[in-house]
């Protein structure tokens, strides 16, 4: 029996005293030059740009697993590099382990129930990497699934991940300015989609069996840090559910914001950063590095986010 | 310019007389025993389950093309074959092409706005088949996308469906019982969410540049055939938008159900049924013609559901 999965996380969080998780969102035109001259030459079966993705995340990973104990792989990154890009995101998603990180597949998938069941066996259960005697199976610690279908979309992840020691984060607020389309429509006791689905999220979080010893389920939340108002609410309305936490740094969310998405004793979340770290160098403060030093220009983002974030939770733990 | 994707479906509905869609929802555990011999052998660099979903789809369309205009193929069942699965899917595609059909791409994919023009690009935009000379390019006509984004998650879709007389499908409705779990939250007026999102839809659809020379827009609706009576006030909230209508069948949704989503002419939705007709020979009403001719009930029960569905809306036709 594998090991609970938002236990694991916290172990993952404790070992590199941060709740920061890597977001790979590898985005062709902004990679670094050299990245894409390797890709070019190393191509084989895959495309180019499915090259060059994998070259680069593995490079980042190189670079950030000593800092984090998570990362993250955008789907939708590397979907656009062909119908070979799924084969990257495995490939990553293996080196990532390889290199002592927790995966968190950012698919956000939903469906009806026996379309979910397909969802969750791809993305939960094992695919085969390699040939012969190479063959061995990967998959990612915890995915993220979409709310819309209600609990009939999701409870085929959950029931995956439950026998596997993985995640389901299910997608409540979303970081993005429309999001106000949806998720804010009001109730005449002014309580909001995102609040409803919130309560049926900690609902599923403590069905039997998904509840480890930490005390987090293994039914999670994505909540964004660009609404803080709102995420203290949900903080209350969910309180055994880890958060995964997108939105700070280059979609404009503080430290100070994220922070608002941790109970009071500085757990239970894991803020996910993304192109603010992995493009680094092209910011006005890490350009001096050159994109030549670009991994340089990484590794000072993220030990700087990282501080940011340790500073905004060792304010607000005085706060309280 | 491509010739605007409504006004092709309305065409290729009419040449086949027939407002029906088949899904491709190839089941590795239900395929008819000698599609899995036939992948075991011609396995390839595809694993055998990619190899036997590509083999059987394939089947599928070879027997229905001259009997409906466009076929959905469901993303979960080849991303479920492993990280190859993808070139299945884009493979199916092109060969539906071939055969004339119109092609959906069913990916109910949704993210913020940097992320959903990313899957935009991946499933809009040309994916790559091939090698060397036989390189040519494929995508699929239309895709299937999830509104819990609001329109930030929607309008890259519709951006590159624009330039290239593709199609955007907005799930509305779901078929599931758990549907209402969010759906049908309601405000102080009664008002659904469903009923909400239906009005953003029809808004989106009514852009500049999205309506087609038939008066129907590019951006279209995924409406369940499961709730009737929700259906036909949809109708009338969306009224230039194409439903895409799955339910009938295995879902258990009538013909008399899904004929509720057309307009009184006739026109304006595309019924799509999927395991009832690719899984048709488990089904008693077909079950003496065998499972070694499962192409032929195949075939038999898409000219009965054809048949059922043209009853149908000729009886509501005929009330009208």
């Amino acid at each position: 029996m594998a090991k609970h999965f938002a236990d694991r996380m916290l172990d993952a969080i404790e070992a590199k005293q941060a709740p920061l998780c890597i977001g790979l969102d590898p985005m062709y035109e902004r990679l670094p030059k050299q990245i894409r001259e390797i890709a070019s030459k190393s191509r084989g079966k895959m495309s180019e740009q499915a090259a060059a993705a994998r070259e680069f995340c593995q490079s980042v990973i190189d670079v950030v697993a000593e800092h984090v104990p998570a990362v993250k792989l955008q789907s939708a990154y590397f979907e656009r590099c062909g119908p070979l890009g799924m084969q990257a995101y495995f490939e990553v998603a293996d080196y990532a382990h390889e290199n002592g990180l927790v995966v968190i597949g950012d698919i956000k998938r939903g469906d009806i129930g026996s379309t979910a069941a397909a969802y969750a066996t791809a993305h939960l259960e094992e695919a085969i990497l390699g040939e012969g005697d190479k063959e061995h199976p990967v998959s990612v610690d915890a995915v993220t699934v979409n709310p819309y279908f209600g609990i009939d979309g999701v409870q085929p992840f959950i029931e995956v991940a439950k026998q596997n020691g993985q995640g389901v984060l299910v997608v409540v607020r979303t970081t993005n300015p429309s999001a106000r389309d949806f998720q804010d429509f009001k109730d005449d006791d002014g309580r909001r989609v995102f609040e409803r689905v919130a309560e049926r999220v900690n609902d599923w979080a403590n069905q039997a069996g998904c509840v480890g010893d930490s005390g987090y389920s293994l039914v999670g939340a994505v909540v964004a840090a660009t609404y803080p108002e709102d995420t203290k609410l949900l903080r209350d309305l969910m309180p055994n559910s880890l958060f995964l936490v997108p939105g700070m740094g280059a979609q404009g969310g503080t430290a100070a914001d994220a922070a608002v998405a941790f109970h009071e004793d500085g757990w239970g979340a894991l803020v996910t950063v993304s192109r603010s770290v992995l493009y680094a160098w092209e910011r006005p403060e890490y350009q001096h590095l050159g994109e030549v030093n670009w991994e340089n220009a990484i590794e000072v983002a993220v030990v700087d986010t990282k501080a940011a974030l340790a500073e905004a939770l060792a304010r607000r733990a005085a706060m309280a």
